[in-house]
């Protein structure tokens, strides 16, 4: 047993409440554990300028990352003259996410920006940004289709997406690593998987050794499992506001 | 009566939460009307640098203040590169008014980082800022009290501190003003007070038109009653933990 | 009496040169005391940005403020990769404060630039730098009167604005202080005035102890008397040339 | 058979020049097709700020990814102002792999530093500045070793390391892509295998369309190939002076 | 004749006024036509960083150089993200220049700088920054010597230093360009030298056209000229209070 | 003779290869001794944005210069958030040396950019910049011939360039200096000439002691013998590709 009590298998306890604020057509607080995101979706009816020049410009997608000084003890300084190494790479890896499940033409003349801000930092800030930046992401197609009712998000949103953290820790896999389990993990990766089981994005680290092509497997096995778990979540949280019709896990 | 039903000397609807994320010895949630903050307090047990070479280093109060990017419509760019000038402005402001009723001596050679960060912004946000962040300011004194028994609140803290706007919109001088009567008024004024009645910082600006003396007063009156309210708000939430014997307003 | 003499309402020696330089229309030195500044106006044919899209665009006054280096004792390092946020601060102060008497229709498509560079620092920079810059921008519009004489600067200029400190040093209340006096003021008051004695911006700070309603009373008071006198000080520096028929102080 | 005649398991050519300049410990000039690299290898006889406080202090290697301008066309900016995100997250992604086969305590209070300057950008830059980055940490060691005969080559080492890039285009997966082939890859999976075959890092990236376990396992299968052939390259450049007794690869 | 009426040997008139602030030992106002020029000297009781570590550390001449918003017209943007590469190069230039005469042993272990702000630009203002900055530097030396008996001004300076600039417009040699005859000059060529008649620096470009070794030879006896007269006004200025014995350009 | 055999008047060994690279239309690796640089042309078919208003826009060669920073021991840091002064200077220099010789309007609306890395550096890089990315301008416009049969490059090159330094050390004049002999020397000259003959930019710098008028010439003989010798090699380089009939410098 882990030592907050979970199985190696188990997810820590998920909270969500949408429309948190009434500022953002998106707005998802987002708790696992003791991780808390505020992740929004933001509309401008703008393309990014490199699509401008397109016949029919496409939509588009991003992400920005950022935690929040008091989210982690000792404080963390503010990113105020550069975005540091990790922050970059956590928010590309969210926006290319995110992007893997939407169709750019369906979305039309379009930019949305998912800001994950995390409010409170105890591991997997970047799986839950994902998690909850799809949630945020529906509710501004929702508000989308509100303006315009053309809007068609079963065709916008191909699939779902979800995303998890798996380690290896004294020799054994578990899902979902909170901060001490992450830092005294061997190996770390994360897993990023539609709700129709294909994969999005894997990234594996030896973070203290090297690991082999069986650990590798059972690691992959743990994270499939988790995203079935997240993806109905997601798909509960939205209950009969639900605007995708086939059942994405199933 | 104001377009959101209230009367020109009543405030919005205040909703604080203290202890809203757990990683920060103080966390308040603070929401009136449709602003909404988060400000948490750091502890570093180090003093400023310029500091370090007292004989018996006294300690310190700062502030930083953000506003989230989805805080509103349309979606603010973050601060990333550069902290833009009214950014700095209001934290200078926020730290200067912490800083007021805090004595330095007392406190020890101890930093505390007060961060406001706007979840929600519908005028107002410096202000609640300072009254917000001396709420998450008591609670890392709890805090500092908890691992430290020497450490004597009622030394620290010589007042208490809470600020309000008020402004003059077609000639009428309101109370609180939210984000739509901000961007109409022809006088705008911040004003910060402690609880026994002191100013601490008057900033009154002409947007529209400039003001005479009499308006003035009359703002003047407007915002010492609504500290009063205020006052009664930040004692409140503690309950009985409220570390100061003297009730402050009184 | 105070430390330079001087009794407690009574002004330091003011010294103007206008036309300075040659490279701008307005050119203004400026000493009180020994606080010096060069207030050069710049004449821009263009509107800022955001005003482009405007029917008729309205013109724009913007202001910015610096310290040589050599300014104070020891040497100033220059914001050269960031400005700092005091600097930002006052240039925001100046700016409002000449706009507040400023028609921009009247002005039309132009943007004036007044720039307040700090020779010599020796307390009360930034309230020189409003009364030095409305000579300065006073300069720019007979400037541009003689390229355009449909100019009428009667309209443009719909008052006159001056500025100056007030403190409270050992509670006795003082008018413009210099930086001895600043620095152990326990009350710092900056009071932008018009001419025709409307209040335009009014900051108050309490740097050591709170202040009372009475002693705000007793600082306005000083100051207003203050502004009277420098408004003398802006009309008399043009003699003949004073583009304004009406005596705006009396 | 592929647009350049390879086969879909078949690596580009690679032509290593290591002593490319004499002016750093290890310099390698390393080409597969038309992607070129000079990874240079500095030592500092210094460790990282927050490494001082160990009291054995231990050694640290980083690495640092850039691309010169003229290494592709359109011509590419220099990162002057900012370093771009996919540089920063190529040039953690080297220094992580490089970091995992060596052992801190072995290497003593040394930080050696690798600079991956591209010359020629074709595809692979990152794979490619991992395994010659490696050539030339493994030069820096012989060059340590000369100024410190103590230095122990096999303890530091604790393994090799090589980087290669698979992906799937048009659903069949392919070894080593070049640019073109990375650019219509429907799916991207950079792997980064030690030469006794554990698994450093793997990054998957759904570019187009998102891949299936299956998919997974077969590029994974053509990475573990190109691997054993670039583990034998890097050997055989050092010809007798290769510093690890044991063929690391078999 | 020059269109302003001078021979082609002939100095703009030259205007110095020495302790124009009281804010720093060395103030130079230096006029040049109508380039204008405040030199201040800053004296710092520390040796740069880099100097710290020598046993006996020698002192050190630096300078910086910018061009006020007002200087010029169209006004020029602050240098306050990123200082110009015409600015860099031109306080470096400053620096060397100042640092050729003085004997950094006799100075001891204290840094001046030479601020050079244009107040006016018409040409010519990298040279009368080092013909000013010299001034500034002298009476840095002067107020040294007040504090501190024993600095020995006559080791410290081992010469004086001037500059001046010479040209090639339309075919014949002009000494001490102004703004129209260098933007129109074929070849401009700054030429520092000391009082005693050796070369500092030399920095001729082609403009416009390339140059024959003849016409160099005829701007380099031009510039003599110039340099010799202006050492003469440097030495005027100071009346009696010149502190070196020795006449520098006899 | 010096440290490394030469004669006083003798350039280094200089290794030249064309076409270094394939992905930009000019490639030049160059190495004279120990300091070797890549220098590439890239071709861009805008012209900069202030020449855009232009009627029959002419085109603009400019460059940039940089260190690897395997470059030098210890390593450099890079320019990854502003550029130092020096090179900023550097790379000035060599575009002014370069477009010296260009005639913009021959040229026609493009620009090209003449990237210096410096791979080595052990002395003379901007000199040696100045020589290879004359090379590399002649490989981009004979490109540009291939794509534009009407590009005429004896049009657009006006004459050839190259450049080299000259110093004095131990009071005795030398040619092409190294590392060891540029920071020992006395006096350090940087002559950029024409094929033709003629100077385009000189450089003198007084680093220990000032230089004589006789000292001045005895350097600028040398350096002229070095640029004919320079000028062949350039012309040699290209054999019967060289694209100027005459041959520049008999």
């Amino acid at each position: 047993m882990r030592h907050d009590g979970r199985q190696v298998n188990q997810l820590r306890p998920i909270e969500v409440r949408r429309q948190f604020t009434d500022s953002s057509p998106g707005s998802v607080y987002i708790k696992a554990g003791r991780t808390t995101l505020l992740c929004t979706a933001s509309v401008d009816l703008e393309v990014p300028p490199w699509k401008k020049h397109e016949e029919n410009p496409s939509g588009w997608v991003t992400a920005e990352y950022n935690m929040l000084p008091g989210s982690t003890s000792p404080r963390k300084r503010r990113d105020r003259t550069k975005v540091d190494g990790r922050s970059t790479e956590i928010q590309r890896l969210i926006g290319r996410s995110l992007r893997a499940v939407v169709d750019f033409q369906a979305l039309g003349p379009r930019t949305i920006t998912i800001d994950c801000d995390v409010l409170e930092a105890d591991g997997g800030t970047r799986t839950l940004g994902i998690t909850g930046g799809f949630i945020a992401l529906v509710d501004a197609l929702l508000w989308l289709r509100k303006q315009d009712p053309t809007c068609d998000i079963q065709k916008i949103l191909v699939d779902t997406v979800a995303a998890v953290s798996v380690g290896i820790c004294e020799g054994v896999p578990l899902l979902d690593l909170n901060y001490i389990e992450d830092s005294t993990a061997e190996v770390d990766l994360n897993v990023v998987m539609t709700g129709s089981g294909q994969f999005v994005e894997i990234q594996g680290t030896a973070e203290q050794r090297t690991f082999s092509h069986d650990q590798l497997q059972k690691q992959l096995a743990l994270a499939g499992d988790g995203i079935v778990e997240l993806t109905r979540i997601q798909r509960d949280i939205f209950g009969e506001n639900w605007p995708l019709d086939q059942n994405p896990s199933s």
